[in-house]
């Protein structure tokens, strides 16, 4: 029972870590999607298999040589998930031995190397979610496209077309964003971006890849750009603040993640602005690693062992560029 | 050549009149959707052949007595898709006696009785369409649930969602609205309206019948609930104001169509205060005959032929109650 199993299972691809006991990374491993309200039980079965088998395999490990396999999977926020997923790691016979947690969880933990902090996540979706040292634990956002995921990518795309459709029919004046998108997508007309629009209505990602062009966009003084980033700044401030609120300000550390944050600067400057001001006490850190290793470091301290985040660090560079 | 057929197909359903060219409607008939945008084009072919055949067979009428089939239909407000249905309509054998409009325009004529005026519509999506004696037409809105159709029932809907989420992790206040949904939908949690919303994408139907309840709050003196209907309002009132602009006031007839208008007596009548203050010259309508009676109207108008209003929404009464 030498070593550990820490595993980010996402809506797009799985993530596994195989670590040692004196805290130490070995190797990495991917596999396709386990988020099974998007592929499935038996997709998320399979891919989570995948995952482990790849990393034991090449190393001459027998899974009985593992001694936790700690979990961070998307789509099991709520109760009857959990006894999905619980019954799927029956079948894989990794009931006895595994820690199963919300991969917003894991990416926190991730995050702040350790288990207490708040992460505000805006990629194609949005959430904000927090933990303190009591172990409470508070979940903002996170409900979707279609009636939520304020101040994601999506949110952010679905502004942009909007504008330029409001722009096209009259609604609104004109804006920059519309030769921009159209150029971005090399499309010849506003009427055809219908079509791109409706074509695919389960990917998102279609339309979140537009949201950089409001900062092109806002750049370049347009007024609608700016409005949209603005007001994808202000849902983000709301959800991190309520987030804040609700653990009654007992945590201090805030970590903002994901491609909006990482590719518009206007919004991550905009939104650590507003927040460091309204609420002083918030310190914004860099990220430290990713929730595969969150996971990994919720296994550790189960089992009472130290790890060193500085090194996790260097070393989750290493096994990715090997694995 | 004694007859004419008018055809309104929509997204859920196609609607057939036979009618003589003295200006006399003869029988209605239904069959399912024919926007090809939904159904394919296969599924569009089966649908009008099948509202066609079912208004002759019984009437023992052949397709050589009919010298108009006049058709409104849904998904062909754009240049590509005209010509899919010109193709279709030639394999029907119906290419040389067709006149094809998109089913917008056909409502106008048969709400107005006439081609001129302006409707917005807000049902499960929204749009508002214009069109003056030049034979100038004006669109606006209409792009669909993801980016626009604002202030439609889908709208108001996702709105509703919206703010229960927001109220149960506490980005906004309570709201009125959250036991009134639950109890709708015979629901348990909040949590458990995710899997509601995120069931049946394509189904907008699921989001949209939700929308009333917007009133229900409202009347009770739910801020939430006032704050949506009023956004409804002021999407609903520029979409309509647009299309009366690009107008150059040349129209001073307006109808309000669809469930919204007819369900949320607030919608209705905030909307036609305002357009009605901004706009003095705007008289608002009912609603005289639907689009499948509009669609018939253009052919008796190209056929030279008169007809009584009046007498048609008498008539169209009649039929549908036999058909």
């Amino acid at each position: 029972m030498r070593y550990i199993i820490g595993i980010d299972g996402g809506g797009t691809k799985t993530i596994g870590y195989l670590a040692d006991i004196h805290g130490e990374i070995l190797r990495v491993s991917f596999a396709g999607p386990s988020n099974y309200h998007s592929v499935g039980v038996d997709g998320t079965k399979k891919n989570l298999s995948l995952v482990i088998t790849k990393l034991l395999d090449n190393f001459h490990i027998g899974i009985a040589d593992v001694s936790i396999v700690s979990l961070g999977l998307a789509g099991i926020g709520r109760q009857d998930d959990e006894e999905i997923i619980k019954s799927l790691l029956k079948e894989l016979d990794l009931d006895k031995k595994s820690i199963l947690n919300s991969d917003a969880l894991t990416a926190l933990v991730g995050a702040h190397g350790k288990p207490e902090g708040i992460i505000t996540i805006s990629g194609t979706g949005s959430i904000s979610f927090g933990m303190n040292r009591e172990k409470n634990i508070v979940r903002v956002g996170g409900c979707g496209h279609i009636i939520d995921d304020e101040g994601s990518g999506y949110d952010i795309g679905r502004m942009i077309l909007n504008s330029v459709f409001k722009a096209y029919d009259g609604r609104k004046g004109e804006t920059f964003l519309t030769n921009e998108v159209l150029r971005f997508l090399n499309y010849q007309s506003v009427d055809s971006l219908i079509k791109y629009t409706y074509k695919e209505l389960w990917n998102k990602e279609r339309i979140a890849k537009l949201a950089p062009l409001a900062l092109v966009g806002a750049i370049k003084g347009d007024k609608t750009s700016i409005e949209i980033l603005d007001k994808a700044v202000e849902s983000l401030v709301l959800m991190t603040e309520t987030v804040i609120r609700k653990l009654n300000n007992s945590v201090s550390e805030l970590c903002l993640m994901g491609g909006v944050f990482e590719n518009l600067d206007y919004i991550r400057e905009e939104v650590i602005k507003k927040i460091t001001k309204n609420n002083p006490q918030i310190v914004v850190k860099e990220k430290l690693c990713n929730g595969g290793i969150g996971a990994l470091m919720l296994a550790w301290k189960e089992l009472g062992i130290n790890y060193d985040v500085r090194e996790l660090k260097i070393q989750m560079k290493e096994v990715e560029h090997v694995g």
